[in-house]
């Protein structure tokens, strides 16, 4: 059988286990053309919640009844004639929150497990990944020697934000939450400086931590961060909005950054960005990370759980923050 | 003797008259090197409301007991040996709120009173214009074909942002208070359409001019009419914030954008530009907007109140939209 969670309703606020129904419905056949992809990871992301709501946005809303959307990784365990990939072949994709996935596979791509493990694909060799690869270099467009400042610091994206500015010769200093996060972006992730939002006076300590100003602030979080951040940009900086994870689960109107004339002030641009766009370059992306890690330069970290049943409380723990690194979901035993 | 504006305290929310004193003191004399001008007009402009404020900005804050600030224009009436201008010369620069200016001269620019009045002089031929020209050409970076948003539409930056994207062969919707200025937007400037921020739901207003959506939005206003600007936006939109005149007179935060994640789903950005900056092409936009003004493209339109002692009354008009295109105040008779 092939255990599936479904969208049940419109969440408002943070999500309660109500809001998705795991269903049991047999392991689907594959139509012509198509494969059947016994998956083994889901991807935890802050986006999921964004896709929840009946809005416009850069990807349609999940609707409801319909398998919860979600990147994947997997195996193909049999094809009815597809055009490209084989029983054996390990691929990435929105499969979905099921542990069975019977589909044409466009947008899919085949992936080598002898390189990485399975979660490295959907965390920094995945979407997480080439969000902080474009994010960082295409929208930021950072230069040796900038500050720059990421919040959501030691997230799947943050992380990779933090790592690859360093390796393009920045100051880096990240924002997380509590003392064991920021420990770890400066002793594992080699960052200059960290800031423990919990437990810090963020304006003022990022002013301590980068006295001339922000060059570049890539930013995950929204809310009073990005305010704290706006306070401390310098001239010509460049604001990367990447996600605004504290504004998600607002019952009431997102908080727009009072702040926002600091862009007068310091000729500064605020840019947003959808990973979706760099399509096209992600082998470049993917063969750059990937040299990278490597070479020692760039640390991936993902934080496992195991069960779909355990959706709910694992999708929560990407609000609360009680996660280390990249949220993994584990839907089926090997 | 020279009656000159000072600024006596730092207002909190709008300026009432106590704001400023007006003092009369000698005819200064200028030192050797300096010009003594006789100032015939001054410009009034929502910025000044900024510069009042205790607050780190493009220009340092006026200190309390100098001149208020404001661009001037006038006559060399004297010469102590300046090495440039002479006497009968008319200056435009930063001469502030006063009837004569003794000084250096330095950033003050020697114009032709043949070609266009004065009050156009420190209008469309001034610092509004050039920062509309830079503003909409530089920052806002329109293409034909686009469609052009801008707020403050009848006043002395966004009338002519509206004005050079409709030479540049775009589509421009302008944002204004009341049917009046909205009826001079269409009648008198060329724009497609006008939108009564007094009397229409702007959101809505700008979904039914703009219905694929605005390419570039001039913000001179910000608050609520960002706000709907936003939630209009296309694909790779450019947002110029020139200015938020809704927001200087706060006694509280300023109202930051609450939808500005529409910039990640639009992959939008929101950048912030000051007039300052463009000094060295000022001479080319002068140009530009010379000949444009020749050629009855674009129109220049003052609104001119006289005397000294009316200057609280005339800055007030700023903030209530009580006016009629460029504010310029008098201040010595002829």
């Amino acid at each position: 059988m092939n255990k599936q969670l479904k969208l049940a309703k419109r969440p408002v606020g943070m999500p309660d286990a109500a809001t998705w129904t795991l269903e049991e419905n047999p392991i689907p056949t594959p139509a012509e053309g198509e494969v059947l992809i016994k998956q083994h990871y889901i991807s935890l992301d802050p986006a999921m919640r964004g896709w929840m709501n009946d809005v416009k946005s850069y990807l349609p809303p999940i609707p409801i009844g319909d398998v919860m959307r979600a990147g994947t990784i997997g195996e193909v365990i049999e094809s009815n004639n597809h055009p490209v990939f084989k029983v054996g072949d390990i691929l990435s994709g929105w499969g979905g929150v099921q542990q069975y996935t019977a589909t044409n596979a466009k947008n899919y791509y085949k992936v080598d497990p002898s390189l990485a493990p399975l979660p490295t694909y959907i965390g920094t060799l995945g979407m997480p990944g080439m969000t902080a690869y474009f994010g960082i270099l295409e929208v930021g467009k950072i230069k040796e020697g900038e500050t720059v400042l990421v919040s959501g610091a030691a997230g799947a994206v943050g992380s990779v934000v933090g790592q690859i500015a360093k390796i393009k010769g920045c100051k880096v200093v990240g924002i997380a939450g509590g003392a064991e996060k920021c420990q770890y972006l400066i002793d594992e992730l080699g960052f200059d400086a960290a800031i423990d939002y919990k437990n810090e006076h963020v304006r003022k300590s990022i002013k301590a931590a980068c006295p001339e100003g922000v060059d570049v602030y890539f930013d995950n979080v929204g809310g009073e961060i990005l305010d704290a951040a706006l306070a401390n940009i310098r001239m010509h900086a460049r604001i990367v909005i990447c996600g605004a994870i504290s504004q998600y689960n607002n019952k009431t109107a997102i908080q727009g950054p009072s702040n926002y004339l600091s862009l007068l002030v310091n000729r500064a641009t605020m840019q947003g960005m959808v990973v979706l766009d760099y399509g096209k370059s992600y082998g470049k992306a993917a063969q750059d990370m990937g040299q990278w890690m490597l070479a020692g330069k760039l640390k991936s970290k993902e934080d496992v759980y195991t069960g779909i049943e355990n959706f709910h409380a694992t999708f929560t723990r990407l609000f609360t923050g009680d996660k280390k690194g990249k949220l993994v979901l584990k839907v089926l035993e090997d």
